[in-house]
């Protein structure tokens, strides 16, 4: 534990925080545009639920910001995961490959399908879905027949892979694609966090079929609940739009629908509160990447960590900031969260491993996942609210 | 056709609708209390997600209203369903008898648990299920081994039924519950359309397990989008919340879950809208029936059909207002809804059978669902707001 000095942790925090903060949250909202005009509209003219302007505007706005042909909101990520999985053709005992070090949305998702979540490890260089490892896996665990990637252990179909770029941080696609090509699995991107994140110029969701945002309030734009479906095929986008709207045919007054659809449309007034803080994005994302920079000047002296720095080729929303201690050391990185948590500066672990769950401890998993682990065993979450960055 | 003077209806109907309004939906919401000033706190404060005040106070309001111990604000009714046949023990490939007359939100929240809805008929005299009919179905098919009710011709366990209080008509609860118990089958009540209704002096809610609500723009109170679960088990309210909340094990920092659970909860910011909703729920409900006198009066001299009363020992929300044929017709049941709408008077027929929907054609059903036909082919809604009745 000696190998950094927690107080100077605890002050280089001190030094990016407004003097006279009692409490940091790990990430708030800022509400400073138009958030109360669009929201008092919805109340004014009572379209504050499932029809109403707002929904097709954040749609609109979605689209045009992350240059992607469509854009479908729903109430949450979780649910733009749920559909995104059904888009992509993932049935009941389906196997869909997902890194063990993820928010248990992800794996969630795919329970949602009756399939399997198949947990396979992270890089330290980018916080995600390692692609070297997976390839190496793949080669000995599947095999494709008649275009049908299968696992050789339990006989069961691989459908999909859906890698979640952490923290807001992508994922090294350009290295997965050619795999997901050839072993015929869908790629799905998890974007709940990287909304406002690049890949080589490109906005994260541009790389898979289909991907999921989301809106949560803890997320760098909040529409209360929400998220959102991306994708550049028209036809997905439309089926994602019928599916989450109870699948029913457009009639005037029939309701028949010809698909087991979800209740999993985005209400207007969550809309009309994403539609102001779209607005204010490019605004929210600069001041993020102002935040990560001080936090790299502050954390530059100190002995035995690193602030965590985007990865070759992406350009980072810095969803949450990351200090990485330079050794895996448990008992370190709790004493620095006791530490920075007791000073109301908040900060975090990532989340338990998935595989290590007792709700998915069943579930396949690549015996090599010493990344995710020292991953979970060197990172610390820290205070990355726009407003830290002004 | 000739049976009934169309004319005479859209006449009936003109004389409710106050002067100059050129259009009548079916049902819209009125936000005349403290809507406005409960969403911008939410917005002055930034607590509009997944945590705030308003979410409790919204809980508080329910159970007190409804009487019932213990209230699950969540992300809207379909959702409340699906976690209430969770909570009852629903699991994949078991059965759940559910009326064929019903919105899909019902079916679909059996079909997200993996189990499969088994369709029953409905009563002419409550628009709802139909215990009757359905005791001397199940003295067919079904038999209890062990505890365990079974349907002899499927072999699959039928684990639960959920009645659906029909436009926030009860159902016959009384005779219901004796034969859910003698044939060990969980009761949930879909109290969707009937929060405000009452059955022999209690709400609707009171007499399964678990019920689900629903706050849909169309409903009685608007959270825009949002529902509820309604329960009297302080253990099954409890696992309710954790369940809705990705059943995370509370800890400070960690991410822990001990089942698959949901992101459900209902944002701060629809709680807020739904806590001025509430406080004006009494005046909505009063309002609404008298809307429901001044229609009984208004169509009682005319020929061929008449308007739909609360069934005996009910005291109904009347959600939404029908219109009974006399007689099945779909003609002049067509005829009457083209002739409405075209004078900018929303109607609207009931929903088409589930037993009949190519989704769920290859579901068990009784083989004799006359009751459902015969209010199909003779219902129809009309508008129901509650400003109608002032």
């Amino acid at each position: 534990m000696a190998e950094v000095n927690i107080e100077s942790v605890v002050q280089a925090l001190k030094s990016i925080i407004p003097v006279g903060l009692e409490r940091v949250a790990l990430h708030e909202p800022t509400f400073q545009g138009n958030e109360w005009e669009y929201v008092k509209e919805c109340i004014d003219t009572g379209w504050v639920s499932s029809v109403g302007k707002f929904v097709d505007q954040i749609e609109k706005q979605l689209a045009e910001y992350t240059g992607m042909k469509r854009a479908v909101a729903v109430v949450n990520g979780t649910a733009a995961l749920h559909v995104c999985l059904k888009l992509v053709g993932v049935e009941r005992d389906d196997e869909v490959l997902v890194p063990t070090l993820t928010f248990v949305a992800t794996a969630n998702a795919v329970s949602y399908c009756g399939a399997i979540p198949h947990f396979v490890d992270s890089s330290l260089t980018t916080l995600g879905l390692d692609p070297y490892k997976l390839e190496s896996y793949l080669k000995e665990i599947a095999e494709v027949k008649n275009g049908i990637c299968c696992n050789k252990k339990t006989g069961r179909r691989i459908k999909a892979i859906m890698p979640m770029h952490t923290f807001g941080h992508p994922v090294e696609l350009e290295a997965l694609i050619p795999i997901c090509e050839k072993y015929k699995i869908q790629l799905v991107e998890d974007a709940a966090e990287s909304l406002g994140s690049f890949y080589k110029g490109k906005h994260t969701g541009h790389w898979g079929k289909v991907a999921g945002l989301s809106f949560n309030g803890n997320k760098v734009i909040t529409t209360g609940g929400g998220g959102a479906i991306l994708t550049n095929d028209e036809e997905l986008g439309k089926l994602a739009k019928h599916l989450t709207t109870t699948a029913k045919i457009p009639h005037h007054w029939s309701f028949s629908h010809d698909s087991i659809g979800f209740n999993y449309r985005m209400p207007n007034i969550n809309a009309a509160l994403g539609c102001a803080q779209l607005e204010n994005l490019p605004r929210f994302i600069k001041e993020k990447r102002t935040l990560a920079d001080k936090y790299e000047k502050a954390f530059s002296g100190i002995e035995g960590l690193k602030f965590f720095k985007e990865p070759a080729e992406s350009k980072s929303n810095y969803w949450l900031n990351v200090l990485m201690l330079n050794k895996s050391d448990q008992a370190l990185r709790d004493a620095i969260l006791e530490a920075t948590n007791k000073q109301g500066i908040m900060t975090r672990p990532v989340w338990e491993l998935m595989h290590e769950q007792a709700i998915y401890k069943f579930c396949p998993h690549m015996p090599d996942l010493s990344g995710a682990k020292e991953i979970r065993d060197r990172l610390i979450n820290i205070p990355s609210s726009p407003f830290l960055g002004v």
